[in-house]
């Protein structure tokens, strides 16, 4: 079929039959759970803004395995054209829902797949490559969401896998069958797992031979038997169970993560992409890393929403004019702009790796990171500078809807005459949501940690630069003849 | 009786007939609300301290008014030992809390007014400080806590008092009568309104003879007839409705904000510090404005709070040993140390006031306040680095209990051997509290525009520092000629 | 001839009359002249290079107009491939001198007069284009290097050209005459001036009907008659005339800026490019800054060298394994590549003009050069940092060389064993020029100024940045209805 | 005699046999060496300042040893009144010399050996007390300048003292006689060594048993025999030599550095002040940096020389009135201001130690200047924005005087009315002294190490904050149960 509708996405979901948990009960219908509803309407917007004619070029290409016309979540990068279209989904992503859309996790860890089945393949005439590419044309025919699952518990961290007191730390393969191999453990973290149809597991670290068993990477439909969800709990995310829709701030919008247990779960012999090749595993979590930290493209998209959100409560203050004001704006369309400006760097610098799948630059990748670990955090206070005080000490929608104290909120929390007091209000909300509510649970922590925690970022920097070389040229300049 | 202990405090409150209004409803018992109640027992911990002899020191002086042994908070400042003292007990108050405790806006409220009332005696001999001299003796002897209340709803902003559309945007006198005047108006962000016995009003500008009806100052009982009270919401508030108490990150204490409507309130004569003398009103709010932003000290405590929240989960984690982690800390520590620097420099720094008031230094008072808008948010940002992303996607304390689930959690959320998985999910339930839930508001929002936004600091930086001077001696050094 | 070398470089400079003039005198030689020769050195590489085979890539390129190769500097960009391969022209030059290289305001002048003076053309049927393409041509067959002059003296910067009160302040035509003009005024910092054949004028600002005359673009020999050079003078400049060649620092490189200033300038018609088509002014303006500020990739290339060179100093003082050290390391690499990425993304971003020249990104440009304003003084912040506080208390290589005390320099300025006591020197002394001496003139001061003031690009960004399309969004989230 | 006036200071110098060398060359008239001379004035100024009588409470007060009034600079603090004075004094003379003025090294030295030869007494029964206070009676007497000397070349950082190469790395005894001791070694970056009467000599680093004879404490005459210094040289410093005195920017004040080194030197009993009691070098070490890192408000005073030239340009410029520019004055003023709040709170929190002498507040001491190792560098990037690019491209003082070119200049480099050209060169000169020239080595880079380097501040502020106190209260307010 291949490129579902938004509205054929979302029914594909009710056919699923996830195992999922919250608040400590078992959610019985998971598409229409209010709290998890917002979260599956963003990755919707995937499937819908695929459709639309102006945004063709960003949200779908041409499959190099069947020369159909898919979405662009489902492709394989053939060239860095195709790597900078990816940095601009994700920030027309980011910027028309204001959170995390969760569906680029399974692309980049297909991506990453495609390069390191084909180099297993070549070191050991393994046919890895053949069975991932098979996958491959079936989530891109099904236009499928995958989850990427990467992240272990980990345990204590200064112990590799296989000396964990729990052996089950990391993820690893309990048994092998005939026909597949039995996995226990748990993958921490994952960005939209309750809306995907996939769940592709990669390992989380380099291994060595001992961790042999840990070295595993397999993909398996979203409601495998033995899977189950617990859902992570965000700020504010009650506000979604409250009547009226102002509180809430991003009034259709989400994201969420959840802890993903693997309690001997089987995976047939197709659906494994690696298996005990530690020496590739490492490889695996770079190349994921690298794909997913260019990834971070979508919170200048999440940047766009809340500095038009800053711009337009200003306005609504009747300060936009304020020279302060206009100079706090700048600075952080500045700062989003130096965010994007690494993704696209990174992309415009990509290269073709033997597998023909194209990786972008390492170095860059991770410049563009360690900025998200740092710029969104300065956007939002910047925001909440020019929000003003209101945001946190707003009453709530149902004091403005109550007979009794309704009309004090709307004479005295009026502001100028540009804006409603609700209009206000719900800007507030908006801002509070991106930076203390469930939004800033991914706008800024998860940009301090996801695809890797700042120190991540720093080491694979001072890998990558090519300091001899520095060196070099600094002594030819002073004089200082090398021995 | 002076020195009322926590439990009296309680009790005292008990008795108030308060018009509170929250989530659109009436509060019966504002006491034992769950959501209040921890901004209440913020509050009681400044009796309680003041029993223990550790902090006798801090905690309690000598009233210059009757020589008894007081509350600190009800205290006027006699010397800029006092002024030191006040910033520490701030910020005894934010490492014991965790967060905003709420009782230092009375007393900074009184402290300005025991200046402008002198003040304005002696240009037109009234008899306000007199008034304001009984005022405060029965303040520190029955030992109660009064709510500072300065910041009107403003309406647009480009408009003084007189010319706003609705003239109630600003409180002001409606009615002049024998025994006192009618009030009308409103004042918004009154942190723990409802945790204070009494009320004092402040203008919150500048006025000019136009605005001669909003130059006003007076004190009411907290449940003065025609006063209603609405609460503002807060990041994660309904989290102390749940069940348990790991979710909600401080289990003991919080902060709140309300607004306060005044809906044609009467204030008999000897309540009254200020009537129409509008060319006071700016020097009134500037004098808050100094000792308030001196308050801030208390962010400093919150700061000690979650950095010892930070090592804690670095510790849990196994992290507290990498040298990024300790470094990380030691940056926390230094910002935190020096937002410490400001409040104390400008206490020390401080000067006599003809009242015989000991008032800080303006221009350290607002330095460190600038600082205040901006070392919390990086403190909170290297607090998020510290924790991991666990802290974003951590289910439901109801997951943990959950006989279903619990278990997976209690296995794979385990760190180290020197926590349970339960004491890493209350560390970082706290830290979450800090950044961005109930505490966050009184942590960053609050310490950017409390006692003034950042902007405001800025002018007065602007005013106070002597420039003419500085440019004399630059132009001297360099050989420029005055003419 | 096209590629002249490096060789025949200087020696077509020896031919030039310059009138230049430094330190009060006259320049006889200025060649070999000790302070300006490290200037024409660094230019001399940008010829030198180009015959090189490993950088034949980014060097040079294919002339659109005659399909000869040609240097990369006469290039007129023809694709955004094109627009990055000068980006890393820049990076690998400023690597490789550890200053300023000069070169480029000439190339970005000419691209950004291919553009407009096409535009003009257009609309007026005026022949600049094909008067420029010949006088290109010209250039890229002789391989000259041509200084791009924008900056007027400017006067009172509250009046536009024609009301202040010297006519001068901008550079204007005083004369038309039947073959050509005459034109009087000046130009400030220009850059590599008395290094270059040929010198490109136009306007600095947008400009009106009033300022017509003011409104000029053309191009002159650099010896043309009426033509005066004064040379800027540097921090440290005289260190050059020193004997010895530690305490230079970098003992090959340099730049240097000088006034430029036109008493009278007979200009023919051929030579013009605008001629008082005022509103193409800012166009021209605005493509020049666009162009330029992603020149400033250079100070990447730089930063590699001071990076290199605080490496060194670290292994040298036996801190090079310190976890601060390392870690201060890779904040410098971070920053300087995050200044690479703004001017990466910023060409790939590049589209094509009517007049087939491809553009860069005018925001991307602007946020590039908006970063180049600040990281470099963080990166030379930190290598004063790593190189420790000797950097600028070591005694002169004269007293190192002395007799008597060289001695006790040698003995007690001994770092480890990795390096002599002159090695140490030599790499403290190349910290010191690029974070005080000459090349800081470049590397910090030129970087915040050079190709507008931060404040220039902050209007630029502030402009660019879709505003509406992000209050739209916002608005859409939190449900406020436009109207 | 008591509180010598300049003039006598500086003919008590010009009776001083130094052994200096400078560029190779022994220095015969130290006073008047045009290199050196500014040094000396800023020296004299402390003198000077001590008889004007708006200076007398900050620059004299009473000595505790004889009661008669002495300058502070020979003072030993006896209360924390004297400590903030002390901070005072500092700014003030930063702030009228725009650079070091040298005489607080040897005051800290003396505050620190009041405590530390005190302590060592009552351990060991020795009379280094006794011997100390005879000495500072006798620089109070006569009130002398005093160079304090601590920093050792190290050699390789790795090793202690006695397992270096060469043993003299370390300052060390060398022979013991029947009176007095033979030391050999070096001291490095001394500031205003030769403008000093007496050098006093302290360890550098914590030692053990291992390295006794490196923990020695004394005092000498500056001109002891065996005595060499050997200048450092500045950025720009050789243009003191110049004609004109535009082009040095600050024509009348300066700092300077020298490598002071001993060579078999004796020092007789009375004049040693530790000899070999190993376990007291760090105490003196650490409290010595204690009060050194105070003593850096003297940044905020050439702070304040910055800001009002900055302040001056802006309005020569025609731009202060910009929203931008007073923005970034304000910027300067805050970052200036919270170093003097460091220096300030640290002096307010100082105890009393044993020997009577006042010690200021360990941890504030070390963020005060860990804040110096940052905000200088901010406040010059600022300056240099306001300062406008023309400040490194402006040619000399002799092209202007020239007949020829200075026309050119006179006519090209006019502002607005406010300031004649010369006035602009010159106030842009002392910008550029002050962030690139030769007072940018006091300003920034001995701000950067001056007192220890950064990481030296944070290893302390490590060491002094209350972790588990922090960690303590965490744990309460979120439930965890301490074991």
């Amino acid at each position: 079929m291949s490129m579902m509708t938004g509205e054929k996405y979302e029914q594909s979901l009710r056919k699923l039959n996830l195992n999922v948990y919250m608040f400590g009960k078992k959610v019985g219908n998971v598409v229409d759970d209010p709290i998890i509803r917002p979260s599956m309407n963003a990755v919707k917007l995937t499937y819908e803004l695929a459709h639309l004619p102006e945004y063709e070029d960003l949200m779908t290409t041409t499959s190099h395995l069947t020369g159909k016309k898919i979405n662009r979540f489902t492709h394989i990068h053939q060239s860095t054209d195709d790597l900078v279209r990816k940095t601009k989904m994700g920030r027309l992503l980011g910027s028309r829902t204001g959170c995390c859309f969760q569906r680029c996790v399974g692309m980049d860890a297909m991506n990453a797949l495609s390069i390191v089945t084909h180099d297993i393949d070549k070191k050991y005439g393994t046919e890895y490559e053949k069975r991932f590419l098979k996958y491959l044309e079936y989530v891109q025919e099904e236009d499928l969401t995958c989850d990427g699952a990467m992240t272990d518990p980990k345990g204590d961290r200064g112990l590799p896998p296989h000396k964990q007191h729990d052996p089950d730390m990391f993820l690893h393969v309990v048994e092998e069958k005939k026909d597949g191999i039995v996995v226990r453990g748990a993958k921490a973290h994952q960005t939209g797992a309750v809306n995907s149809h996939e769940i592709i597991i990669m390992p989380t670290i380099s291994m060595r031979e001992e961790d042999a068993e840990y070295a595993v990477s397999f993909a398996l439909p979203a409601d495998a038997e033995g899977i189950t969800y617990i859902m992570g709990r965000q700020s504010c995310d009650t506000r979604k169970l409250e009547n009226g829709n102002i509180d809430r701030g991003n009034g259709i919008y989400g994201g969420h993560e959840a802890l993903v247990v693997f309690d001997n779960v089987f995976v047939p012999w197709e659906r494994v992409f690696m298996y005990k090749e530690c020496e590739f595993a490492g490889r695996l979590v770079e190349n994921f890393a690298s794909y997913h930290r260019q990834s971070y493209a979508c919170k200048a998209g999440v940047g766009d929403v809340l500095i038009g959100a800053a711009q337009t409560i200003a306005e609504f203050n009747g300060a936009a004019r304020a020279s302060h004001v206009k100079d706090k704006i700048i600075e952080m369309n500045h700062l989003n702009e130096t965010l994007f400006c690494g993704s696209v760097a990174c992309a415009c610098e990509g290269h073709k790796e033997p597998s023909g799948t194209y990786l972008v630059n390492t170095l860059l990748a991770n410049v563009c990171k360690q900025n998200v670990t740092r710029f969104p955090y300065e956007i939002a206070r910047l925001a909440q500078d020019i929000a003003g005080g209101l945001m946190v000490t707003l009453p709530s929608e149902e004091d403005f809807r109550s007979p009794e104290v309704g009309k004090w909120l709307e004479k005295y929390y009026k502001g100028n005459d540009s804006a409603s007091t609700e209009d206000r209000m719900r800007i507030l909300r908006l801002i509070e949501n991106i930076t203390m509510g469930t939004a800033a649970v991914g706008y800024l922590t998860e940009s301090m940690h996801g695809a890797g925690s700042p120190q991540a970022q720093r080491i694979m920097i001072s890998r990558q630069v090519k300091m001899e070389q520095k060196k070099k040229i600094a002594k030819q300049l002073c004089g200082i003849k090398e021995k």
